[in-house]
């Protein structure tokens, strides 16, 4: 046995000292913790440790910092970047087990979350409240996971994004310390931003082992919408009048004719397969209503068809299933093909642009990429629908996508709107970022001079 | 002449060179450069640079930072806590004369300016494309100033904080580098969030030179409301349930029975001198006359009396103004004082709590000090009217103020709701944020290794 293996197992006795069998080295476990939902290949982690408390996590790292192992956080493994690959071995920490909704205060429309609470666990626990957490990204992700990643998803037009709706977080940093970034107050000057440093941090700079987030009254009124257009430049210009209307829309997404011909296959819907949008109003009553009108009245100047409004229940959840399943009827156009979801976002002044722009390079290639878009925000992605045995496919996937990036970078906008950069975007970050891309190193370095915290995702050192 | 002297000299004649008369060390405007609008003493620096653009910047900062020389970046000097004050003596860029608004996007509802452009400057601008910028922190404040210390006032309850409306920023770093912190995309996950790092950063990190800023549609319909209360918690109990209750209200400011006073006496406003709430509602008409319907009825239940409710411009004006003038009306109730305004923040649950403790201490003191405050956000401030030439005075404000603030942090509060650090906070940030000050101190010293940026605020290092 090598001096270096020697060393290597010291740290896995002492976790096991620690956490007894909730260490795990079989590999069927190492597997599953080392992938999310993408097509990126599988990188295990040499254990999966299962924490209970901030406490348990601190000794954990403080292990790992002591021997120089690598500590990936894992949530839900929903990411889309790799995120949760163990590039570098080391240990995996699975926060699924820190699951308990710590606090909720309807007086302060806020609560305090474990990391492992799931964003519709909370809602569940919220129902008898009348409050609700709007942040959406399609996936029953970790609330944990949600702020390591900045998601986002379809309410953030009106709600915004786990930036704005994250008041305060417990984070274990490199050498085991643990910090409260900020009090429960609305706002505050008091220092540097450390919520919103940690904030789409991914676990490079700590692991994140409380939340404190924004809460919503559930609105009086809620009412949903469809409409069709002939062309896409008309779908995209009632949606930036829409916005430039100030109309407090909850949800705009697009769906192109690829999409909802998947859709009508996959979720028996029985809208046109036509560039489509899908609408959601909060308000009062009156003010739902009045929405509703706005919006109708703006489509139809773009060409939109019959404006299909309901505030029935049942319809509107019909719709968002299907908006939620748009991914899986993406993937079932092709069975067994495994998708690759894009992901710019560009200043809604250019987004017309850049969809057509992309539509023209999809039109000139042989892969399948159905889109959809939360374009209230400028964000939209394309699935390539991919055989992951076939190189030449992958790499007319990288050709388009890096296509698509440059071309957003060039309109103003950015190459992750809400999935984050794991490893899978960070080629992209020198010509996002320029300069600003050494801060961000020489923050990580700060924070983790022994580069041990998910290392080889965001910026490389 | 000393080494040290002759050293120091050397970056005098190395930014005569670089800007001619632009570089001042008069003492006149060395000490017009030494202070803010508050209480704490003037500490003029060494000279005074005249800006005028990013670049001139950076070679200013290059030529400080070749001699150790401390750097304070000074918008308009209104800041509260010391902020421009030259601790340390060095050279102050005054960025005024960089007031230049250089992009307006109509469509992206956004809008690129130069630190020194205020933000009356910003909305008189904006007043024919139908747009506006809506944080109001009383003063027309340079934009570069209330970014750096992330202001808001009293539209933050419904539009947010600087730390909401500011998208990206050019930033010069202490080496001179000159970095953008982020694309012009609304969202973004591509990597750490520098924006929020530098916004209210006091200038300890780096010279902010451009501001990137969300702006709104005007609303169709604005109109405001007043109401007064028998009793301060009875107003505070109508504030929180207005807040729970999900109605969107744009301001939503309390005086107490003090400030009333003044105000009657400074801006003629017949209004009767009890605990009064000030409101005012964005939206369509019907939205509106919905919103203010809503508030009436919840002010109605605790307590309030008439609900006078006007959508007449003049009207408007006048009672903002009013509110705008709190702080003249204030020290016109003892002549020649000078003002030392409070600034807590706490959970919207405890602020009546805060408030009804606080008033009780006030009950006892020899101090007068009306409260007004940005309720809806749990914000409010005392101003403490002083003679500065005696000492007991300032020693009895300094026991009230750290018992309000003591008070508020063990509500869940903070030191600082919007005013800033500066050096006048620096002594609460250990109490409100334990182990995680050691963090912010990790990042100024990552960032200014020589501590020439702004040295002695928000953390000593």
């Amino acid at each position: 046995m090598s001096v270096a293996t020697a060393l290597r197992n010291d740290w896995l006795e002492e976790l096991k000292a620690l956490l007894g069998e909730r260490v795990s080295t079989a590999a069927a476990v190492r597997e599953q913790h080392g992938h999310d939902e993408s097509w990126h290949e599988t990188a295990a982690p040499e254990a999966v440790c299962f924490a209970r408390s901030t406490e348990e996590v601190a000794a954990i790292v403080k292990i790992c910092a002591a021997h120089r192992v690598p500590v990936v956080p894992f949530g839900t493994g929903t990411s889309l970047e790799g995120h949760v690959n163990a590039l570098h071995g080391g240990v995996t920490i699975d926060l699924g087990e820190m699951n308990a909704i710590l606090r909720v205060s309807a007086e302060d429309l806020d609560c305090t979350v474990q990391p492992g609470v799931t964003r519709k666990q909370l809602n569940e626990h919220l129902r008898d409240t009348g409050l609700f957490f709007p942040i959406d990204p399609g996936a029953n992700a970790s609330l944990g996971g949600m702020a390591a990643t900045r998601a986002s998803g379809t309410n953030a037009v009106r709600y915004g994004t786990m930036r704005e709706n994250v008041l305060a977080l417990t984070v274990v940093l490199a050498d085991g310390r643990v910090i409260r970034t900020a009090q429960r107050a609305r706002k505050s000057s008091a220092g540097y931003d450390l919520t919103r440093l940690f904030v789409g941090s991914e676990g490079t700079l700590g692991v994140i082992t409380e939340v404190t987030l924004r809460l919503y009254g559930i609105p009086e009124s809620i009412s949903a919408a469809v409409v069709s257009f002939p062309d896409i430049e008309g779908a995209v210009q009632a949606v930036i009048t829409t916005i430039q209307a100030g109309v407090p829309v909850a949800r705009i997404e697009l769906l192109d004719e690829v999409q909802m011909e998947a859709i009508r296959n996959y979720s028996g819907l029985d809208y046109p397969a036509q560039p489509t949008l899908f609408l959601e109003f909060h308000g009062s009553e009156a003010g739902v209503a009045e929405q509703a009108e706005t919006v109708g009245a703006i489509c139809g100047d773009h060409g939109g068809g019959d404006f299909r409004w309901s505030s029935r229940t049942e319809d509107r959840s019909r719709l968002w299933e299907a908006r939620h399943n748009a991914y899986y009827a993406a993937l079932a156009m092709r069975p067994g093909s495994k998708g690759w979801p894009t992901d710019v976002c560009v200043p809604i002044s250019a987004l017309a642009e850049c969809i057509v722009e992309t539509k023209k390079d999809l039109a000139g290639s042989f892969l399948l990429a159905p889109l959809v878009g939360h374009v209230g925000d400028g964000n939209f992605h394309l699935s390539f629908l991919l055989d992951p045995d076939k190189p030449e496919e992958l790499a007319e996937a990288h050709r388009l996508n890096d296509r698509l990036v440059m071309r957003a970078l060039a309109l103003g906008g950015t190459c992750t709107g809400e999935h984050g950069v794991g490893y899978g975007k960070m080629k992209f970050l020198q010509a996002e970022h320029g300069e600003a891309l050494s801060v961000m190193r020489t923050l990580k370095q700060a924070l983790d001079p022994d580069n041990i915290m998910n290392p080889g995702k965001i910026v490389a050192v």
